[in-house]
């Protein structure tokens, strides 16, 4: 449903630590203040702006954009009209604003930032999903993450349809090439996480040879990352695992034109560095209306 | 010149908040704890890996690679066997690390995360320097960047032979098209700007029409933006300006590809958002490699 | 083995946060200065001390005790005299220390405070875990933990011998008795659950009666935690799960004394409140020596 | 008075820094977000529910437990039917919420670990106020507190019927035996503080033998500390000082059980390190009812 | 105008940080909280209240002091009766307050603090203008500001009609003596600076003697600081900088006293670190009324 | 005993946060980083400084100075030719330093403002005691201080001799004149405070009539502040506590020019606000020498 009436702008308390974020983002652009407004925009000066997504995707981030206004602590006012995580073939409007003048030129360009780059993760995410869902297969996120928007940058994966793998080292195993070479091999480090894990939690493991997958099987893996393996010889291996009861999860440098033939392999997981680290930013621009105006 | 031995790394004081950055950039991936590393892992176990850089581009990002391991406070070592800011016709290695096993997986992502992004943006920014160098026109940043990592993003055009506009809203002045509108017009705000500006700081301002472009030649205006000029219309502002001693941005939706007839009009800077918001990655791996090797 | 020879005070990088906890501990009992010690004791001053563990249980806060002089960033070296996780039967000299007496009396009642707490729970954990051992139960801690000390506390159990449940509410999947009133039953809520949860995490639900007991079952639900279930319903209850292939959490109101005899029942695990809440501290003292003294 | 109504939480301001801590203790227990509601209970319910309190003793952090809901910014809404400090012989209902489930859910364990420690430590001061009230003598608490929660089980020794003792290094003079070592004896130090103190601020010092506490008397201490005194010595020791016109104050490990025979012998002040280091959590629990139930 | 009406204190969106200074400035004054109001005064007690300014002067920091009672987030509410910046010839009633006795009370000091500081420096500021604007010549402040209070003591000379020269080393380009013996003289150092200067900022170079000065010219610097010159060669040294184009900045230990007979010698620009380093605060005192009186 | 060879700088444990604030003063200077050193001098260059005293007064805040460069992790070292709390009755070298050029550009601001404010203070301060000390009074400075600096500032009054009166409103209870309107007068407000106060804590009120002094006599006042008495009636006032037994303390805009005239009164303590919130900072310089000496 859109949100047609203004509503003064709020920070979500769903996204953890949010108005934190945005306050070290706004600090990151204002540092000891906004000099050009304040040398050329009179205080207390009102004004109203259109919010326009100027091409083809998903929105995503538009609680992100709507706490950047709470945090300044001004009065101004929201009206969306377009739905998070909708999708649009081109240019839209998205959103109303009114408020302080000061506070709204302010706040613009981190609102835009974080939008663009969201909505251009969300919109590439879509894309995958669409593609992967024709044969079953759940697309998968990953910690190649700008530093600092984790958290976001994985909400915005979900927006687009995705789902989240773990979201850091703490909420979940996955024992990779390094950890094996450093633990000694796949048989010692699967027994050695089964021992320790937390009750909810699985043991997945990474193997890159037909020798690794067969130990990790007989170590009892749960999960079975299937990485950089020669399209061809995916789908042994997935059968392997599956006659096992072990789903898998393929990866490694795979691109919206590669997916499809991936998918194919009908893996139960196939995961994309690509969603979070080549996303293009999707472009959208805030444009100030003759003050007069009021919606 | 390479720096071939080991040293301990270190935070380097030039890049200001570089541990705080950094430190915050591991706590959001570790959390409450690397699991995997502490169930598979023996404490004391030491490890020696390579960095590579897996395709052609623009090294960016070496002192923060470094700096994440100078910040996990273990006793990691690095020689550096590429340059910050060297290029490279395809894959390489770039760095030789040895120390404790734990150290290196659980700063491993966070280090890469960082070194893919800034040096993706070197990349990016290095092609367009190539191309803007040839008709003498200087590409700048832009404030479209990640929430976050504007300094090290700016930090990393730089490295690709860029020049920075303004860092935030208080070390320069730019009236834009909403401060126009806000203050009543370019003359208005152009003078507004001059009298209270710092003693160092020039005044520029974004204008749209030749009407615009007019009103800021006779307002005093210290540097003019051409923001969504058609291609056709650029020589002829871009005279008007130089006779009247005043110099001259362009920008505008530029890409790599539209970029050198941009150039060919020969503005005195051409600003870039896509330098920082459509960058992609450039891939690197850390790679473990057996115990008893040493370097 | 014991480590005997002194050495600088560090602060492990295995704990995450440990400085930043420790250094706000140290703020807080510090305040604007050290009054009395700035008082009487010249500047310069250097004193050895013993630290000594007045009662029987198990050390656990070695490394928490160490930082806090690390932090203090005075040069106070330690000798460990006992290992972390060791159990004595009686009082023991557990270290040595040798520095500045300014920052030894600045952190002492700080250090003690975390030491005191932590062998505190470890022993209280190694008691639980050697009466569930003879049953081949597995004791897990939970969320009723100090607030601020989550993770030093959950590492405590550790040193005790017991497993960690999740450590927050983002590590794990447990849908309890308010979670199913708000999403409307059993069947719904694991169902729900199941469909976004991450690949490599399991869903567990809490149950209080039969009825949801069938209804996780026949969900699929891959853990059921027992939550105040009359002891002599326990029994049938996990023969029941165990035969869907279900493990089993049985916990409510545990204590040592009650343990035996749910323990008897032999559920896969057995989760302890009071790990965390209800045990005492274990004295500790740190005893100045006289100066001239060294070691 | 109790208040009945719901009225919107808040965040008290008399007790300093109160939402800062409520706000890192948040962070501690939720991360990078409450999965399990996220996944099982739709945004925007809302949901009712009564704190219960399962044992008999005395509330304590009421103000703590409603400045978790306010902090966590949902617009949650509470009615006390219990008054801070109020003691109960056996359960009772002291508080009923309503509100957005989410913030209930996420908030949950949070407010309960504080409620149950702060209430579990005035529950335990309670007992001890008692017991000394009937020979005229003040209950102090100590310094051994849990690191980080000083301020708060502070307030709970106070909410119990203590008196504070100093709340830290720095608003109290307090030489102790290791002050005393490293400062060359009792009149060296003694003097050294009357010297410097602050005018509002005297000087207390901890003896262990006759000897001290005749140097002590002689050095014209304000206060004296009998730490670890056999209970047989110190009629006569709290007599001596009372001659001198000094107040008295006796310590070391006194318990519950112990402490009216060191009442008995009546000194100004009795200190006890177990309010706050060996106080069990008093038990609470919040219980969702029914949606449809609205109070 | 004037505001008569009491309103709830606010803090200002336009100072940037306002809110985390005014909290540390609390947090430094009240720590573990006002011990007196909390044993003196009942909880609830309302209370009214004058604040007078003590001397003649002008009044700076109006929003600052309300941000203090903002912040404290009790309900108190304030009128200003007179404006920021305006200027009195000897006492006058400043603000009137109601609200919370504690928070009043609280507030108070920290409050007054500010206000005192501010208006001091921009009192000074005041006079200094009123002599330099006779000749035409703009008062700048400097970086010799109090270590955290730039910005709000940067803010104050603006009050006080002065403007501002550069806020930190990244907003402006100011080669000094110790810059020039590093770089290697007056030429190479303003060349580098040119090629790397963003495209807004100028650069200024310190001379010393009549050589640097000529060097500066050659070299092409855009403002050229005069400091420490004698009086007599000012005028000869501004008229060559302004044949050339450039403008000039004088500064060097001038005082009130010294100021007038360097602005005779009109340069563009003359910087007082005075006006920071040694103003006397402004005295002010905040009175509390009867009770019974309301307004 | 003066220290000539230079070591590598450090900060001072015995100041709490000195770290963290002097990291907060060089975040607010540097901000985005050091433009002007970053342009004209290239890195790794070496320099050497000298730090000279430029008038006459006490050293004071050479922790702080060295504390500057210590934070900026370069390996600047320092030889101080002068005592921290000696006097000069001229210009001296106060200390030399050596290290990267960078790290001293970027610090050299910074240090110097907390030197000259530091030093400001405790020349005033040491103005004050020598004329108390002529009296048998000493000199208390107050809560005047500078936002942010209070500690910094009350170490420094302590440096020249005076001695500290409470750091804030936590350890130490001072009835002032609003407290008493709040409280419902003498009597009431100074028997609250006695019930309550911990046990090493004075309890002082402020009496501003003959009425009040009775009264505050009668509670049983530990302490009495005569605030803003008339010269004559001091001795009066003053002889009426001491034959009470009760110290007494002056205030109210004493200056250097009148503290005398209210010294000769002979009360125990006098307190100066004008020690923080009017003393002139003390001039230093920190020059730069050829690059080729050393020391």
């Amino acid at each position: 449903m859109i949100d047609v009436a203004l509503h003064p702008c709020q920070v979500s308390p769903l996204i953890p630590g949010l108005a934190e974020q945005v306050r070290a983002a706004l600090a990151e652009d204002i540092g000891r203040g906004d000099l050009t407004t304040r040398l050329t925009v009179p205080p207390g000066r009102r004004a109203v702006a259109r919010l326009l997504q100027k091409a083809s995707g998903v929105l995503a981030g538009a609680p992100v954009f709507e706490a950047v206004f709470a945090v300044l602590a001004a009065e101004v006012a929201i009206a969306w009209l377009a739905e998070e995580g909708s999708a649009a073939a081109g240019p839209r409007e998205v959103a109303r604003l009114a408020g302080d003048a000061h506070a709204l030129l302010a706040g613009e360009r981190t609102a835009l930032n974080y939008l663009q780059r969201l909505s251009g993760i969300a919109t590439l995410a879509a894309r995958a999903v669409a593609v992967a869902r024709r044969y079953g297969v759940t697309i998968l996120d990953t910690r190649k993450t700008t530093p600092g928007l984790r958290l976001l940058e994985k909400y915005a994966t979900r927006v687009g349809g995705a789902r989240n793998h773990r979201l850091g080292l703490d909420d979940g195993i996955l024992i990779k090439d390094n950890h094996l070479l450093a633990a000694g091999g796949v048989m010692a480090a699967v027994r050695a996480a089964r021992v320790g894990a937390p009750p909810g939690m699985l043991v997945e493991v990474e193997v890159t040879s037909e020798e690794q997958l067969a130990e990790a099987i007989a170590a009892g893996a749960d999960l079975i990352l299937l990485d950089n393996w020669p399209l061809a010889t995916l789908p042994a291996a997935i059968a392997r695992c599956r006659a096992a009861g072990i789903r898998t999860e393929v990866s490694g440098g795979i691109t919206l034109e590669t997916l499809e033939e991936v998918a194919a392999t009908q893996p139960d997981f196939i995961s994309l560095g690509a969603l979070t680290h080549a996303a293009p930013a999707l472009d959208f621009s805030l444009d100030f209306a003759l003050e007069t105006r009021s919606w």
